[in-house]
């Protein structure tokens, strides 16, 4: 049997750069896999099936949630969003990581249906810190950042949910920082029995 | 408070080079500190008190048994030697790491009285590498090395007491995986609780 992959899920409050350090982790590292979401929602122009999102119908989605193939799913603004185990499995099977990126609700999700994974909690260095960054976006209004920053105040209350705390002062320094955890967690005694058995097995020569 | 440092716990069957590992590691982290071990056994010629040893008599060490404070003690060849618990929380309240190269039993010790201790566990890649490896040192008479092999296949079923496993097939690699586990074990939730409250504090500036 080949060595298992590791799921990392990312996660974190609202403008706490887990997409930037996301994508940095998947520049420097080929072997690493981007979980991709199945939606409900249409496909905007220029978004491919099974690149951006796997583009599925409601009836779809609803037999993925009734035969339990979702490891986490919510419903955003009418559309329904979700991350399917199929595709993940096949990845880890073959000893590849996966990483994913995904809100507090949906990382807490996961680390019911799939333990072993290994959630990772991106924070700012300080929820002013935060405040500037989301300003600096210039996408939200005065009333939206006050609820950002709000929510990411309860948010950060999940973090005992998770296994790592990874604060982002820093993006090559958090994504470093997110690697070491990957080949720390490859060395976790629960996931090298097959090791250990192959150097046992050795003596019997 | 300033943060904790970390205890590393160095171990696994003789031979498999974790003294070359743990030289390493000092060698390229100047911040780390070696634990001293006490012992009752004279000082040889060339060795200094409080570098290679603390060498102290047989009523301080009894007396240190009896006020528990050493995190493991063994007797050898009828010298006693531990592992002073005093030297070691001085550091890491300081905020600065501590490496302790130790055998399976004074790991197991250990990881009893400091659970907090991150205990890695050094093996060789297969125990017909071992056995060159302990041919080599040329030390070992033919019985000896039979005798050691077969403790190291005892000695490797013990290796679920440990959190880690690094399988030592080349010493930079296994230092590299090593200093990984270091950075991970430092951003785990558990030991970033201050971090957290700092952030949490923040917003109410």
């Amino acid at each position: 049997m080949a060595k298992q992959g590791i799921l990392i899920v990312l996660s974190g409050p609202s403008g706490a750069g887990k997409g930037t350090i996301c994508q940095e982790l998947l520049r420097s590292d080929p072997d690493l896999n981007y979980s991709i979401s199945a939606t409900t929602r249409l496909a905007r122009v220029g978004e491919q099936n099974g690149v951006n999102y796997w583009f599925i119908s409601q009836v779809e989605f609803q037999k993925m949630i009734t035969n339990d193939e979702l490891l986490e799913w919510a419903k955003v603004y009418g559309n329904f969003y979700g991350t399917p185990r199929h595709h993940i499995a096949t990845i880890l099977n073959s000893g590849k990581d996966v990483v994913l990126e995904i809100d507090t609700q949906g990382a807490t999700q996961i680390k019911k249906k799939f333990p072993q994974g290994v959630c990772i909690y991106i924070v700012p260095p300080s929820l002013d810190e935060l405040a500037k960054r989301i300003q600096k976006r210039g996408t939200d209004s005065l009333e939206n950042i006050k609820t950002r920053l709000s929510s990411a105040n309860v948010e950060l209350k999940y973090v005992h949910n998770y296994d790592y705390v990874v604060v982002n002062d820093e993006v090559q320094s958090a994504a470093a920082k997110i690697k070491a955890i990957i080949i720390a967690e490859k060395c976790q005694v629960g996931r090298n029995i097959i090791t250990i058995e192959n150097i046992l097995s050795n003596v019997k020569k």
